[in-house]
């Protein structure tokens, strides 16, 4: 199954095809190379002085840690991410060297997910990122500082499986089409909030 | 020249061949179709929600979003970005749907700007993001509203030139190695802090 935007101009395939679906098979396994290069992809993200402010909690099918980030996700979400290979919870530190906050922390995790997430899908794996969790539970269970720490996403990564394991609502959702708001809803030229002209 | 990264296991050639230069040349320019391509691959990243919280200034060089975005840049980026085909300020929108704050837009846009990037790169063009600009003066050249929206980043968008031509001191900086903490010292598992074991 394939999910491809509809877009508007051709995209490097990685970015076309990339999609989060919900639909993983509760048997795959990722292997310790691919994780590496998951981990990999991300550590390479450009980050504001280089401070490299992400923390990844990574807890593979069947050990303590994806039972712990998979216990803090919401209900909804629980219905389909557990058969996930991997949970891995994206936590910005936003901690400034000067004992100050670091204002990228967030941004700067965000540029590393999306390099993880396409590492997944270039190795064959698909992604999908939730908001939906309860950040103090995940922190608590993980033994991590309350202070400093931003908990952002968490993000199943596995290989996809038949959408039609999933429950009804879930499979509809699945393959309904990915929508996005014009191009130039989004960008700007001259002032905020002009369409940049594109000829 | 390229400036690959000395990563721990292959990466997709896309990730492990981006790297932000300062040298740009001076004539080039990013036509419409690689504009569009570029913008494209920001639209489809994924956000909270699918909000999508981002907003794009795309100044071309010659024109006065270019002119004034550069002119918000410290000096230091100045040396070097007026010469890059595009600026591109990435600002998010961190104002919610319910009159609430969107947590999640720094993070979002994080996440469409490395998309922006990749893209770039897979178009043969180089892309390098700076945090050292003055906020204010950016959003009050582009009359933008004051609340709710943070500027994060300019990307500056071209096609790469020798580094000869760059002072002495961003010559070096341009040619030396890249560097990241291992791939632990930000990959945990079982608590917080403590390295994840890849056998």
């Amino acid at each position: 199954m394939s999910r491809s935007a509809a877009t508007s101009v051709p995209l490097h395939p990685l970015l076309a095809e990339r999609w989060s679906p919900r639909s993983f098979d509760p048997e795959h396994q990722v292997d310790e190379q691919q994780l590496a290069a998951i981990l990999e992809a991300a550590r390479w993200a450009p980050s504001a002085g280089n401070r490299q402010p992400w923390g990844f909690l990574v807890g593979r099918r069947g050990d303590a840690t994806h039972k712990a980030i998979f216990e803090s996700l919401r209900e909804a979400n629980q219905t389909w991410a557990g058969k996930a290979s991997l949970l891995v919870a994206a936590v910005a530190d936003e901690r400034g060297p000067d004992g100050g906050r670091n204002g990228y922390a967030a941004y700067d995790t965000g540029l590393a997910v999306a390099q993880l997430t396409l590492q997944a899908h270039a190795l064959g794996l698909h992604a999908h990122q939730m908001a939906g969790f309860d950040h103090e539970r995940l922190l608590a269970a993980l033994d991590a500082p309350a202070e400093g720490l931003l908990p952002l996403t968490v993000t199943a990564i596995g290989s996809l499986a038949h959408a039609d394991l999933l429950p009804e609502q879930l499979r509809l959702r699945e393959t309904a089409a990915r929508e996005r708001r014009p191009l130039t809803g989004n960008a700007y030229a001259g002032s905020w909030g002009r369409p940049l002209d594109l000829g």
